[in-house]
């Protein structure tokens, strides 16, 4: 800060409130050191597939630079249609899919539609940071609930969730496979939660992201993680927030989707009208391209995250003095060195010392304090590397 | 709507109050017909200039498709100040700039600063409906001043702005030159606002979008609009909203800038963290292309747009019971026919009997009934084609 800046205007208090990622701060660390292997973020290490590209050159070769429909193009709403039916094994409507810039504009307009000033929404941590940060810059009060872990692993405690709801209670955010955790629901758990929120005439925001990264069989069903999908009716008040970014390592291109009941519809294309006036048709034409052509590379990024996990966690289970629970689902490794307690500074000594960007696990709410988040959704030989490193570094640390 | 839906869930209520455009109702009413000249929304015939495309292309090859910096690229930050400092001749800090996904999220990120529920912002109509939508939906109140039409035009009434300030109001909302009016402020006007707003403590969210395109030798000042850079100082509370889609005919391409005092930069990063996370580098490269190699195009544009508005004006201004004031700026007409109260019905009989495709009036809000907005930032033939197919028809309603 410069010293003859002038005093920060008043602005309002949700603004003002907007909490900074606490994962920026690793990587403000960390950044532009020579040969560091940066896991800190979300993506993995290959920039989108070509075909992809391809679609987009060929709007914008077709002069399709022009406004769009807010909802998104009917060919994209429509492909959505048909990918959700493959992957979810039954016909879904077209008119249920919103297209969005992004998955984190797909989360601000369900968190638009659900809850404002003076209303609370259930959080359940460690989560990833933005639930909580589009919430307070909503006027919503995030209520965090952490989930308990078990020596099997994480645990949602629906008792503490039911527990935590209040009259101003107006939705629970539900992310499985959960970022940063790796927590999976079974069909079980899934209805439960459904139970739970029909109960309390409750709106789930449900962040089914990971679904194509399953690792643990109790939770598969067919080429997925289990969904409310597969629990709920059409009459249920479920709003799901999707981004085109993991499965097809299309991060930068900022698409995502909303699916709400189509009775929704005008007041959600209000919200984008009111936000982001649409997307890039050249951009969702890719999207197509994606969701009809992408499966042998998904089926690739799904590999690669399995052999990233399975070399993570041999690495690292076996040293003493870490604890890491299997992440059953997702692409993350969230750990805990034991002595370790400020995992900001881990973060930093661990750049330093291994040369290796983790985020550091306050960053996810209660819950993850003393934790560290590892991507491993990369190839097999940046993960393997990075835990080479890590290990006589997370080796002292346990012994000190 | 189907009879079998779902009873409508309960959402918040400035999301449910989210307000459709009227500018859609007419598109609907028109969408289609062949040989429509479709003169309903602010862009032109072109698409976006080959040179623009290429940047785009040549960032995608190189594999540009990750998550970045949420302020914007460097690059497009400092080509931002550089382009600033050319048009309004005097140096800028690229600190100032932020990257937004269009004009529309600028405004949005604007308006999360400076009001939410229980405030007040203060809009001269007739206004783009954006304006009222996107304050509706962040919960602060719109308070619509009408200008008035006075025999030389449209004119913003300060002492009627000023009796519309109470305890609750933040901002002001000034779009010169603007849209549909074509309203442009001088200098004068531009220090009597700002003088207003210091005095009780007001926050100015400045639309100069059009700030290229002035036609009104009094509110000229070099190659543009006055401008509020030119009588304030870098401590007043201003934040502008800009866009590329108008220049560069960029309008799908949905990106845009806010400019802000830098002391918001974290506060403004982090707003844009939760809501779009950042916008396609590939997008942005584009936009660097733009701001340095566009200013041949700029100027076909502002040559395009001053010959449409000639054409439009000796077309229609000649006409008995047609009643349009010169526009000083923007590349709207926005004319009354005399007999005719309801704009929407009015727009549909042009559709039918003219085909071409105008903007009613009462979309605009107060000041706006009756009227209706015809853009001429088109090729010369479709406007004068536009204005033949108009006259006849305007003629037989103004002698109704």
């Amino acid at each position: 800060m410069n010293a003859h800046m002038p005093p920060m205007p008043a602005i309002r208090p949700e603004a003002a409130a907007a909490p900074t990622s606490g994962i920026v701060d690793a990587m403000t660390y960390g950044r532009g050191r020579p040969g560091l292997i940066p896991l800190w973020v979300g993506e993995g290490h290959l920039s989108t597939p070509d075909f992809i590209g391809e679609a987009l050159r060929a709007s914008l070769a077709a002069g399709e630079t022009f406004y769009t429909y807010q909802r998104g193009i009917p060919e994209l709403r429509a492909a959505l249609a048909a990918y959700d039916e493959r992957l979810y094994g039954r016909p879904t409507d077209p008119e249920r899919f919103f297209v969005t810039m992004g998955g984190m504009h797909a989360m601000q307009i369900a968190f638009r539609l659900v809850a404002g000033l003076g209303d609370e929404v259930i959080v359940p941590t460690p989560a990833w940071p933005n639930f909580v940060g589009a919430l307070t810059v909503s006027g919503a009060t995030p209520v965090t609930v952490p989930m308990s872990l078990e020596p099997e692993g994480w645990h949602l405690d629906l008792e503490r969730i039911a527990g935590a709801i209040t009259p101003r209670t107006r939705a629970l955010v539900i992310n499985s496979p959960a970022n940063p955790t790796g927590w999976t629901a079974t069909l079980d758990e899934l209805r439960a939660i459904l139970a739970l929120a029909r109960r309390h005439g409750l709106w789930i925001v449900a962040d089914e992201i990971y679904g194509r990264f399953v690792h643990d069989e109790r939770m598969r069903v067919g080429e997925r993680a289990a969904s409310f999908k597969d629990v709920m009716t059409t009459e249920d008040r479920i709003l799901f927030v999707q981004t085109f970014s993991k499965n097809w390592a299309m991060t930068g291109w900022r698409m995502g989707w909303i699916e709400a009941p189509p009775a929704l519809g005008q007041t959600i294309e209000n919200l984008i009208q009111y936000s982001s006036s649409g997307t890039a048709v050249f951009v969702q034409r890719a999207g197509v391209a994606a969701l009809e052509g992408g499966e042998a590379f998904v089926a690739e990024q799904i590999a690669a995250a399995r052999r990233g996990r399975e070399i993570v966690c041999a690495g690292l289970r076996a040293l003493n003095g870490v604890s890491l629970p299997p992440p059953s689902g997702a692409f993350y490794a969230f750990f805990r060195v034991r002595g370790a307690d400020d995992s900001l500074a881990l973060a930093r000594r661990i750049i330093d010392e291994a040369n290796v960007g983790l985020a550091p696990g306050e960053a996810f709410g209660p819950g993850g304090e003393g934790a560290l988040r590892f991507c491993y959704a990369r190839k097999a030989e940046d993960v393997a590397e990075a835990v080479r490193r890590l290990v006589p570094v997370l080796g002292a640390i346990g012994a000190e």
